[in-house]
């Protein structure tokens, strides 16, 4: 079978397409497993460094989501899935919101069109994330069954992306899942426009010697989640039986409910002897803003029902990126 | 100031022409009030029926709402309100699941397009409903926090549009609201698409002397809302202050709930002497699908504190069809 990541040279793409073509194997549209002998990372823009970690069964393409034709292009096979992951995020959203539509919404509904296209209702599983929560009647505690009412564009977009993959699912186009996922940390790299970047940017600029200048207080609350976790969570998501997920495909992804100080705390702690970049706060409203829009907990009952992880501590998500990104 | 309506030339967006014009004023995107010199019925067939109780302010224009430059012209003044009617209805929606999402997502998107490319941020009332709830997640009471779960593409889209409305509102393009409306009865005229048709026509076809076939069981509970009340509060929700609806624009309008027992208890209390037609049961799985997944009840304090009517009982409801379409 194929596999199709959109967005696919971003972060997550590639630690996901590293992981099924480790793993050699998916749930195809015939329901049992088969073999993955090719997996598409498409993109906007080429990867800034080359990727690592592939081989000959992983080919990049770059293109615009919002050309229809290419879209369809991609998914030129009917044992196919999908993992929707292209996004313009919060903080590019709130700049440009034609782009956010044309991207996030129209370039969604293209990937759900060429889904459906192909015989036999492929598994398409969409990355969603908790700023599909906000505004002025957001409880505590967000989860499965928490009215949505986003206060980002970017919100707004995943909200949809949720709907329709719930409608195309239950119209028999496609077995559609959506991720809703928390922060994921910590990203290499450069700081991009999510509004969340400093929360990797808080471990990632340090370690690497760097200055991080944090624009929100230290006493901000996020929920994250570690990426080993994401990536194996969209894997476990894609995997589920339909009956496990039910007319809402949805699942709330879980997380750890962290202040910006214990994250410099599990910082200083897992670094030890490294020397460590300064952390000073130069604060930014718009970011700010945007961040206090969010939730500062979820509950992921379902997420646990389906055997999504979640990493311990803060502390494992910090050894594993040394692990990962600086030993190795 | 202009109004345009969309989907004007239906039952409520006629009744809701009259209204305005008598009315003759509405609050403009200056904020004061301001006499209405226009309307515009904008629909996408020829009215079955030449329209009545109309003037020389009013103009229909027939179109398709897919056309991005036919919607901007008719919104050819900033001095403009628009109420957005337009629809692919449930059982419709069910039937062609793209032209649900070419009417109303993409001819959505083109009156909101249209309305941002005004100055001023123009008033703009969505007609939503309740069919943005269902599916095995649904609470037996509805409302202003309740999660979003529909069950049809129709209630997908509405679901939707209620989230552009708030996006739209929040980034200052437009002042919007959208209108969670209940089924509404009695509709005069001839059966339609929708899957709730039944509750205005075992009202109707009675009353006319006319056979009634019911596609529901006789204790199918529904929230339903005469259409007085219902255009009342199209104008009064377009009528309240921005600072009365905060950061979430749709507000879940008033209703009763009602058993197909009792609409027709109340119909044969206030029908008096004239002769009814035949009910009968004639089961339809198709519609009674769809009903099932329809709430059965709705709470509705915002619209509460808002002002939106609702009226005292059923049987108001059948005295003012008898009065505005039989004894008229």
């Amino acid at each position: 079978m194929k596999v199709v990541i959109t967005g696919g040279t971003g972060f997550i793409g590639r630690m996901l397409a590293r992981s099924i073509l480790a793993r050699g194997r998916l749930t195809g549209p015939s329901g049992a497993q088969e073999e993955v002998d090719a997996i598409t990372l498409f993109d906007a823009v080429e990867p800034p460094v080359p990727l690592t970690g592939l081989d000959a069964r992983a080919k990049v393409v770059i293109g615009d989501i919002a050309d229809k034709d290419l879209v369809f292009g991609l998914l030129d096979r009917d044992d196919v899935s999908v993992f929707h992951l292209a996004s313009v995020v919060s903080g590019g959203g709130e700049k440009d919101f034609d782009l956010a539509i044309r991207v996030n919404l129209m370039g969604g509904l293209n990937v759900l069109e060429a889904a459906r296209a192909r015989a036999g209702a492929p598994r398409l599983v969409f990355a969603s994330s908790l700023a599909v929560f906000g505004g002025s009647a957001m409880p505590a505690v967000v989860g499965d069954t928490t009215k949505q009412t986003p206060q980002t564009t970017y919100g707004v977009t995943k909200s949809i992306g949720e709907l329709l993959i719930n409608d195309y699912t239950r119209k028999g186009f496609i077995d559609g899942r959506a991720a809703r996922l928390p922060t994921i940390v910590i990203r290499p790299g450069r700081p991009n426009l999510a509004a969340s970047s400093f929360a990797s940017g808080v471990f990632r600029e340090p370690l690497d010697g760097a200055p991080c200048a944090l624009p929100v207080k230290l006493d901000t609350v996020m929920p994250v989640l570690g990426y080993r976790s994401a990536v194996a969570g969209f894997i476990a998501l894609h995997e589920a039986a339909p009956e496990a997920l039910g007319d809402d495909r949805t699942v709330n992804f879980p997380s750890l409910s962290v202040t910006v100080e214990e994250m410099i705390a599990a910082l200083r702690r897992v670094a030890g002897n490294r020397p460590l970049g300064e952390i000073t706060h130069q604060p930014d409203p718009a970011i700010a803003a945007i961040v206090a829009t969010w939730p500062v907990a979820t509950e992921f009952a379902r997420a646990g029902a389906l055997g999504l992880p979640v990493e311990d501590s803060l502390d494992d998500i910090v050894r594993a990126y040394i692990e990962d990104f600086l030993d190795a």
